[in-house]
C-alpha cells in the first residue's frame, strides 16, 4: 500500500465520486462536503426522500459505471458569486462560501467526468486508474457542522483502496470485528445490560459478566498481595471542596455530577479516587517507618458524558477503576514504580497480551507549562526518574511530549489484542503535586516534617474498557479461569441426567467453585454441543450409555478437539490446576 | 427492680429533684421541661453563664441534699394567670401555660420541699424514701422543643434507681458499652476514618476496616454460592424514573441526593437496590426454565441523613448494603425463603450469634392500608406463606402488625450481642408488588405470561452498621478469620529480626493470605507483647535465642494463654485449619 497521504487523496475523490453518483440519481438532493477519513471516507446529504442502507449496492453501482469516465480530475478558480451559481438552491455550500470568501481564502472547484464539487483539492490524478476498490458501508444521521441546532443530514460511510485485494482484506478484517464486537458478543453470553430506566451509558453486570469483573478482580489483589498493597473502601461522593483542593472540579468540571443535599453541602460523584485515598493517608500521623503505605481499589467513578457519546461499554458514565495509590519517600520511587512493572508483567502475560506491546514515557509539553499542577524542578526529576526506570527495566519506553497528566509524568503502557488495534492500558504516574496540595506529611529520621511523594497506577483501567477489549480480542472464547461457564454437562438423553448429576457432584467436591451447567432441554445431541459452542464453553463433557457404562464423561474442548473418556476425578483434577494456574491453554 | 412505669415515676421525679439543685445553685436559670427516658432523665435549662461536666458533682451534692427534705411530693390545680406568676420572667413556661390553656387543659404544679414545677404528673410519692440511687452524667445542647430556629439549651442527662446496687450495676455496664464504643475501637484499630474534606456520614475504610468487609463478604457470597446465589453489579446512579415506577422516589422524597446532569436527564444516587436487580431481570425474556434466578451483590447506597443525626458508622450517608433478590414462581417462594434462612443460620453460627435471638413476622398494620404498594388478596397470600415457614423450619416468629415493609410482609432477625443489646440484622421479605410495577414476566409451563414474586433478603444488612455491631460485641477481639492482624511475630532483640523473616517465609508458603506483622520496633519484649494485645491480636509468636535455636516460635494467644514452642509448620497447619472454619476459637 502506498502511503497514507495517497490513500486519504484516494478516498477524497472516492467521497467526489460517491457524491456525484448520488447526484445522478437523485439530482434534487443537497451535496454538503465529503472528507477522507482514517477508515475511509464520508460524505453528508440532504436528501429530498429519506434512503435506506438497501439503496446502497444502487449508488455503488452508479459509482462504478460513472468512475470508467473519471480520467482525469480538473481544478480551477472560481469567484464567490461563480460559487453560488454552481450550487444554486444549496443553502449548505452557499454558507461555506460565504465563510470561505470572509476569511480571504481563494474558491476552487474540483471536475471529473460531469461531475464539480467545492473542494480545497487532495486528489489522485486519475481516479479511473487509481481507484482500485471501493465499497460504501453504513448510513448515519450527522448534524450539519456537528451541531445539535442545525438539521440532521444523512451521512453515507464508505472506503477505497487502491487494489481489490486490498479493499477485499479491509472489508474481511471489518467482518471479523464486526463478528468481535463486544456488544453483539455481550449479548450473546448475557454478560452486560442496558435499561432505559436506569440510564445511557449505565451498564447492569448479569452474573456472567460479574464473574469476569471478580476473577479479574481477585487476579489484581493475589498479584498485588505479593508486593503488600492493601485495599480500601470509600464512599462515591465528596464534598466539592476536596476536588477543589486536588484541582480535579476546575479540570473536570464540564463532566462533574453535582449531588444535591436538603442540607448545606455540596457534594459531587467522585470523577476520581485519588483525592479519597489521600484523605486515608492523612487519618493518622504517618513516621518513615510507615513508608511506603499502598492503597488500591476497584471501585466506580463517575464523568457525565455527553449522550450522544455514550456507546456499549467504551464510554460509560459509571466507569470502575482498578485504581492504586502508593504513598513513598523520594527514595522508595524506584522500586515502588519497578514493583507496579512487575505487576503489570504478570497480570498481562495471564491474559497472553505481554510482549505485543510498547511503553510510552508521557512527559509534560514543554510549550504549555501552565496546563500542569505542580513545581517544574518537582517535574524535571519525575521525568527523569521514569527514564532511569526504563532503562533499567528493559522497558524502551518512547518519550511522548504533552502526553503526561496534570499532576506528573507516566509509564503508559499500550498493548495490541487480536485485531492488531493498540489499546492504552497500564498506566504508572509519580505525582508531587498533590500530596502537596493536601498538605500530606510524615516525620523523617531526623525528627522533622517531609512531604510524601505519590504514586498513581492503573494496571487494567476501566474495568468496563477493559471488559469490551477482553470480549473483542478472545472473541468471547476466554480463558477457562475468566469464562463465566467453565464446563457444560451433557447428557445425551434423560437417560443419563441423573449420572450428569453425580458427576456433577463429583466435580464440585473438589472445586466448589467450579462454574458448570447441565443441558437438560430435549435438543439433539448435536444442537446441544452447538449450544455450548456458541457460548465458547471450554470444556463439554459428553454422558452417554458407554460412559455412564465405564464411569467416565467424554471430554470435548471448544476447540473441537477431544481429550477422550476420562474418569470425573481425572478431569477435576485437570480444570482445577488449569484455573488455578490460570492457564490459557484448557 | 420494679415495672417500668414505676421506674420512669422515679426518673420524672429525679428530674425535678434536678431542676431543684440548679435553681438553687444557680437561681437565675430558666428551667424548662425534665421528662424521664429510657436510660433516665434529662433537664433542659437556660443557664445565665454556661456551665460544664465539672459543674455535675456539685449539682449531685445539691440534689443528695435536697433529697432528705423531700418527704411527699404534692400538687394542686392552678389557674394560667397564677401558673404565670409562679414563673414570672420565664418565657419557655409562660409559652407551655398558653399553649395548655388554650387546648382547654387543666393546669396542675407539683411542689416537692421548697420546688414547684409545671407538670402533668407521674411521681413517686416519697422521693426521700424511692430513689436509691441516681447519678448526673452529660451535659448536651438542645434546642428549645428541637426546633432549630429556638434558642439552644444546656441539657443535663441523669439516671436513677430505687436502689444503690441498680445504679452501679447500670453505671458498670455503661461504662463498659464506653469501653466498647466502636468509634473508639475503630480508632484504636485503625479500622475506618472519616474526613471534613470528604463529608460527614461517609467513612473511608482503611486496609484494617476493609479487610474485615472483604472477609464478611467472601463468607457471605461463599455460603450462598451453595443455593445457586448469583453475584451481580450495577452501577450507584439511575434515572429518578426509575424509582418513581418502584415507589421510592415519593417515599424516600426527604432522603434521595438528587444528582445534576449536564443534559437533559434527572438522576438520583440509588436509595435502594432492588430496582436496579429488577432491571437485569428484564433485561432478557425469561421462562419458568430460568426461575428461580438469585441475586446478590454488596453496593452502597446512599441516604441524605440529617447533618445532626450522623455518627460513627451506626448512621451514616453511604451505607453497603449486603442486598439479594430472587425471583420465583409463587410454588418456588416457601424453598427460596427457607433457603435464605438457611443461609441466615449458618452465617450466624459463623460469628457465635445464633441461637441468642428470636424471629419478628413483621405484617401490615390493618388500620393503616394506604401505607402500602399492592393488592390486599396478595399480602394476606404472602402473610400466610412466612407464617407456613417459621412453623416448618422452627422459627417461633412473633407476629408484629405495623412492621411490614412498603412492598410485603417480612422475616426479621433481632440478634442479642454481648451487651445483652438487641439489634435487627437480617432479613427475608415477600414482594407480589414490585415485579408488577415494573412488569416483569415469564413464559409459564402452558406458554402463557405470568409476574415473578420477588424475594428481598439481607443477611448483615449494611457493612457500616454490622461492622459498629461487632466491633462492640467482640470489643474488637474479632475471630481469626476476621482480624486484621492475625499473627504478631514478637522478635525479643534484633538478634532475631533475620530468623523472624524466615518465619513469615514459611508461614507464608503455606498460608500465602496470611495477615501478619513483625514488631521491629527497639521496645522491651513487655511493651511489645502489650502492644499486640492492645490490638488483640490473636496469635503472638514469640522469638527468642532458644526458640531460634529450636526452630521453633512461642506461641502465645491474646487470651494470655500459651501454647508453648511450636514448629512453624505446625503453627501455620493451626492457623490455616482454624482461619478456613472460620472456628471461633485460636
Amino acid at each position: 500500500m502506498k502511503n497514507n497521504e495517497y490513500l486519504l487523496h484516494l478516498r477524497h475523490t472516492s467521497a467526489h465520486l460517491l457524491a456525484a453518483a448520488v447526484l445522478e440519481l437523485w439530482p434534487e438532493t443537497k451535496q454538503t462536503i465529503g472528507p477522507a477519513i482514517d477508515t475511509g471516507f464520508y460524505y453528508d446529504f440532504e436528501f429530498a426522500k429519506p434512503i435506506t442502507e438497501e439503496d446502497l449496492p444502487k449508488i455503488e453501482a452508479k459509482m462504478a459505471e460513472l468512475l470508467n469516465g473519471w480520467f482525469t480530475i480538473t481544478h480551477r478558480e472560481v469567484s464567490p458569486e461563480e460559487a453560488k451559481q454552481l450550487f444554486s438552491n444549496n443553502q449548505y455550500k452557499h454558507e461555506l462560501i460565504d465563510e470561505f470568501a470572509s476569511e480571504g481564502q481563494t474558491l476552487t472547484v474540483y471536475t471529473s467526468g460531469s461531475y464539480t464539487d467545492l473542494c480545497r483539492g487532495g486528489h489522485v490524478e486519475h481516479p479511473a486508474k487509481e481507484i482500485g476498490g471501493f465499497k460504501l458501508l453504513s448510513i448515519a444521521g450527522a448534524y450539519w457542522r456537528g451541531d445539535e441546532k442545525n438539521k440532521m443530514l444523512t451521512r453515507i460511510y464508505g472506503t477505497a483502496f487502491p487494489t481489490k485485494n486490498e479493499l477485499e482484506k479491509y472489508l474481511a478484517e471489518l467482518e471479523e470485528a464486526k463478528k468481535r464486537d463486544h456488544r453483539k458478543i455481550g449479548k450473546e453470553l448475557d454478560l452486560f445490560a442496558f435499561s432505559d430506566l436506569v440510564g445511557a451509558g449505565l451498564p447492569l453486570f448479569t452474573p456472567n459478566g460479574t464473574i469476569i469483573r471478580m476473577e479479574l478482580q481477585n487476579a489484581l489483589f493475589e498479584i498485588s498481595r505479593k508486593y503488600s498493597v492493601l485495599p480500601v473502601t470509600i464512599p462515591h461522593l465528596a464534598k466539592i471542596k476536596l476536588y477543589e483542593t486536588s484541582g480535579h472540579a476546575q479540570k473536570f468540571a464540564g463532566e462533574l455530577f453535582r449531588v444535591i443535599s436538603h442540607y448545606d453541602e455540596e457534594f459531587v460523584m467522585k470523577p476520581v479516587n485519588c483525592p479519597h485515598h489521600t484523605q486515608i493517608y492523612a487519618s493518622q500521623p504517618r513516621s518513615y517507618r510507615d513508608l511506603p503505605l499502598r492503597y488500591m481499589e476497584s471501585t466506580m467513578q463517575y464523568r457525565d458524558e455527553k449522550p450522544g457519546e455514550i456507546g456499549g461499554l467504551t464510554r460509560v458514565r459509571s466507569i470502575t477503576c482498578d485504581d492504586g495509590h502508593t504513598f513513598c519517600t523520594v527514595d522508595q520511587i524506584k522500586e515502588e514504580a519497578q514493583n507496579i512493572c512487575r505487576i503489570i508483567e504478570e497480570f498481562y502475560t495471564g491474559l497472553g497480551l505481554f510482549g505485543n506491546h510498547w511503553v510510552s514515557l508521557s512527559v509534560r509539553d514543554p510549550q504549555k507549562p501552565d496546563a500542569y499542577i505542580g513545581e517544574p524542578a518537582d517535574w524535571e526529576r519525575a521525568e527523569m526518574m521514569l527514564q532511569l526506570i526504563s532503562d533499567q527495566l528493559g522497558l524502551n519506553a518512547i518519550r511522548q511530549e504533552g502526553e503526561a497528566a496534570i499532576y506528573g509524568p507516566k509509564l503508559d503502557y499500550m498493548f495490541k489484542d487480536s485485531l492488531g488495534k493498540e489499546r492504552q492500558l497500564a498506566t504508572v504516574q509519580i505525582d508531587f503535586a498533590m500530596p502537596k496540595r493536601f498538605g500530606l506529611t510524615y516525620i523523617d529520621q531526623q525528627g522533622s516534617e517531609q512531604t510524601p511523594v505519590m504514586l498513581h497506577r492503573a494496571i487494567l483501567g476501566s474495568y468496563e474498557r477493559f471488559l469490551a477489549i477482553l470480549i473483542e480480542h478472545f472473541a468471547g472464547a476466554f480463558p477457562l479461569w475468566l469464562h463465566p461457564t467453565q464446563v457444560a454437562l451433557i447428557p445425551i438423553s434423560e437417560n443419563q441426567l441423573e449420572y450428569a448429576r453425580a458427576i456433577e457432584q463429583k466435580i464440585r467436591e473438589l472445586m466448589p467453585t467450579v462454574r458448570l451447567s447441565i443441558d437438560t432441554s430435549n435438543e439433539t445431541l448435536q444442537k446441544k454441543i452447538r449450544n455450548a459452542q456458541m457460548l465458547k464453553t471450554p470444556y463439554m463433557l459428553v454422558i452417554g450409555g458407554k460412559e455412564q457404562q465405564n464411569n467416565t464423561v467424554n471430554v470435548r474442548l471448544r476447540t473441537g478437539e477431544s481429550l477422550g473418556e476420562l474418569t470425573p476425578e481425572e478431569f477435576a483434577k485437570r480444570i482445577v490446576e488449569k484455573t488455578n494456574q490460570r492457564s490459557l491453554d484448557l
